[in-house]
């Protein structure tokens, strides 16, 4: 119970955004349950009301832009649908008697075969998966009520103003009441992913460098697992990107941010951070070697700290620079500082003597068939296991 | 519109089930329409019979895991949300007259609150989540109607069995009209995996070391790209594992099959796609380089090759053992194999001089800082843009 009660406080520390969700959801299914006890609003909408009680509960997203592509959804969906359903309804009328039934339930058959296929493209997976959804609902609910009960427009028309009574309470508190926007989300995301980048540098730098840092040893070995969570990343940052589209201009974010550049910066984040993995796995596997081998040979051990020490730089200021939207001389100076210094080491390496450069090329892709196999025994054990 | 049609063909060849779902939903839907049609079943049940379509339309997955466990998540919440909800309407009437709205309302509240917050804790966002977004729902939804309708017990009721009889619905279609196993899906999916590794190292050993394969040199520029989708699969892994915890008894598969094992599995068989991404963008930034020096130096060159041939045998074989789940005396051979060429590659840099076994570890090490180096630049240049 102690447990339970530290792992929320911990999930509430690391972003109060949640915390701040929570109570939103809870102002808005108030606001809208209310709306329901003290007022006429309601009146004469009868047990449709819970109409608006659900599409509450059901579009408000940690994100602005995620109620507004779920409101949307649900809204254009459930007028398509009614539209629809009608349409279905005065054909099967024109049967008459039994035809009318049979003629419904291949209606209902086919929108949700089609439907249901349509959700696994993924355009429409992406962007409508909802809509879709709540367009075969909708569908069917109105066909299937519009044979007992002739009055299925009156059932159609509650439905359609609860739900837009209900998108719009959501939305409202939503924008008005500390917005999280999807967009600024990416952005700090990507601006997360490069420092991270730029932290596994760092404890690389003073793990195997011996480089002064401000932090003692604890501490560079975790960030030398920083970058792990960059890894994982594609799936959160492709949805963020899809619901920042629809957000309105706020704060330094205009309507029709270029979201996709920040999903082709995480991509090369990723393609970085599976570099990092590499070389953190290589090291692992040959600790002592690599080291006192390097502390051999001073003048590329010098050269690998520049070189690293410089991207490390370059990485801080480019992460500084996405989160405060501005330009990038300075890290325009480390790169260039961290591209010399590879120069110079290969130099250094075509001065020490043709095999060392040679073996380079050879080394690089020995090692890493190396570590190939012995990641392929690793997987043979688990399988066994 | 003809490409349209082309894609969803695609979409249907790619993978037949998807088709065979979308069928199964229009089969489950068309019942459950029809029973209300013809059968007295729901005489009695008046407008709350919507909520056995809806039922079906929101639980029936791709899975029998994930109609399960979204089966599961709602009949539960209704049930706990019902009781609940009847507990606060029984406190909040003993305050009587404007103190009952108010007390509801605050119920109301809290419920939102907890149960919103409840959601971001990982554990249950994997695996409940889709019940306590139901259980705050209902609970809204029976507390707000029993201010007005103090019938709320028979909606209670209704609300209880239309749901009850919805999850029973979507249940047996799914189970018994061609069934789609999540936990069979991870068992593929983890094979496909292992395969596209093999495939990596086929196209590989063609491209670079001139090996002789059954197909096209097109063919093996392809194959140097399957990895990739393997770089991403963590979040359909974790899914997949989680729905499969639920699934009966099915074909070779026993209720509680390790499921954990091959998230285990998943993860070894991304880091090595992560390593061969590092290898893969190596060598596309040196190719021709590196394919001239490794030709001048047969010996190296042939423990490569075996090397590469031999994981590949390796892997290829754990693939087809996990496929047909047989024990793995072949690929044993192969691994073995494998392991001693990687001896003899490390004997032979031996024998070649000192210079070059020490290479190795800063070449590779070198090498990779270089990469990320470039990494670093690509990614500053997408900021830029």
């Amino acid at each position: 119970m102690v447990g339970i009660c530290t792992k929320m406080k911990k999930l509430a520390n690391d972003d109060h955004r949640r915390l701040l969700h929570s109570f939103k959801v809870g102002i808005a299914l108030t606001l809208v349950s209310t709306l329901y006890y003290v007022t006429p609003i309601f009146k004469g909408f009868g047990s449709s009301t819970i109409w608006a009680v659900l599409t509450v509960v059901l579009v408000m997203e940690f994100t602005v832009g995620g109620t507004l592509t779920k409101g949307l959804n649900r809204a254009m969906a459930t007028l398509l649908a009614v539209a629809s359903a009608f349409g279905a309804h005065h054909v099967a009328i024109l049967t008459g008697g039994k035809g009318e039934v049979i003629l419904l339930g291949i209606f209902i058959f086919l929108i949700a075969v089609v439907a249901t296929f349509l959700r696994f493209i993924p355009v429409i997976k992406a962007r409508y998966d909802y809509g879709v959804l709540i367009f075969m609902l909708t569908f069917s609910l109105v066909a299937v009520s519009s044979f007992r009960n002739h009055e299925t427009f009156m059932l159609a028309y509650k439905r359609l103003m609860t739900i837009a009574i209900g998108v719009a309470i959501a939305l409202l508190v939503s924008v008005l009441v500390f917005p999280i926007w999807a967009g600024e989300d990416l952005h700090l995301l990507t601006a997360t992913n490069l420092e991270r980048l730029a932290g596994f540098l760092e404890g690389f730098g003073a793990e195997y460098f011996g480089e002064k840092v401000k932090h003692d040893k604890i501490k560079s070995k975790a960030l030398l697992q920083t970058y792990k969570s960059v890894l994982n990343t594609k799936a959160t940052e492709d949805s963020l990107a899809n619901l920042g589209r629809l957000e309105p201009r706020h704060g330094r974010f205009r309507f029709r941010h270029p979201w996709k550049q920040y999903q082709k910066i995480g991509s090369l984040c990723r393609r970085c951070a599976y570099l990092v993995e590499a070389l953190s796995s290589y090291i692992i596997r040959s600790e002592s070697q690599a080291a006192s081998e390097l502390e051999n040979n001073t003048r590329i051990r010098d050269a690998c700290m520049d070189i690293s020490k410089e991207s490390r730089s370059a990485i801080k200021v480019l992460a500084s620079s996405v989160k405060t939207m501005t330009t990038l001389s300075d890290s325009k100076n480390h790169m260039t500082a961290a591209a010399e210094a590879a120069k110079s080491l290969k130099m250094t390496l075509s001065e020490e003597g043709l095999l060392i450069r040679e073996a380079l090329h050879i080394a690089t892709i020995v090692s890493l068939l190396l570590e190939i196999v012995s990641c392929a025994q690793d997987i043979e054990v688990a399988i066994e296991e």
